[in-house]
């Protein structure tokens, strides 16, 4: 049985922004910590939505419509199939969660593309 | 579309401890909100993970070989069909992340046992 995670702890050891670790599974969803820093990509999951958490410092979820603004201490879920993408003026620490095996850049083929990640 | 969540101002409209109120929704997950203070009741859920993050305060989760000691910022996923009983001395606020319909006192009929909450 794994231990507690300690979500700065985590963070403290990620390298570079938009590279996200895994910290931990909840049945066959992944807990993701994140480093933001600047804009990421617009993109969408059509196969589920999208939990953000902030735990440290200010994000930005962009919608098509709208912004969603977001603080320490606020989430925001994004419904499956609905375009975001994320931006940080300064750096952002993140909980995502969302179904093992979804691709961080959905439907977009970015540089920001990343496999999925290693647990931490 | 719903809009974001503030933790700390969900939890200020519970009424009482152990009354979970749901904050959000991601898939056929619910996420939850409440205030722990005392003992819950030793539980086990058969068919899920349960999520534990601790937003203010402490909390322990007890485990029939451990206990394990949760800080602000730090999170348990207690495994499926393990035995588990929160606790906490002074007042802890928590997000709680599960199946909707999961029963809060899992497969043990309690004075505690609550019906699936409300929207808060």
């Amino acid at each position: 049985m794994t231990g507690k995670v300690n979500l700065l702890e985590k963070l403290a050891m990620l390298d570079g922004y938009y590279e996200p670790g895994i910290v931990g599974y909840l049945n066959d969803y992944k807990l993701q910590v994140v480093r933001v820093k600047g804009e990421f990509v617009w993109h969408k999951h059509d196969d589920t939505d999208d939990f953000f958490l902030v735990v440290r410092g200010r994000l930005t979820i962009q919608l098509r419509d709208r912004d969603v603004e977001l603080e320490e201490g606020e989430l925001f879920v994004v419904p499956r199939g609905v375009e975001h993408c994320p931006k940080a003026d300064e750096e952002a620490l993140v909980l995502l969660i969302e179904p093992r095996g979804t691709r961080n850049t959905g439907d977009v083929d970015s540089d920001l593309t990343r496999p999925e990640p290693g647990l931490i």
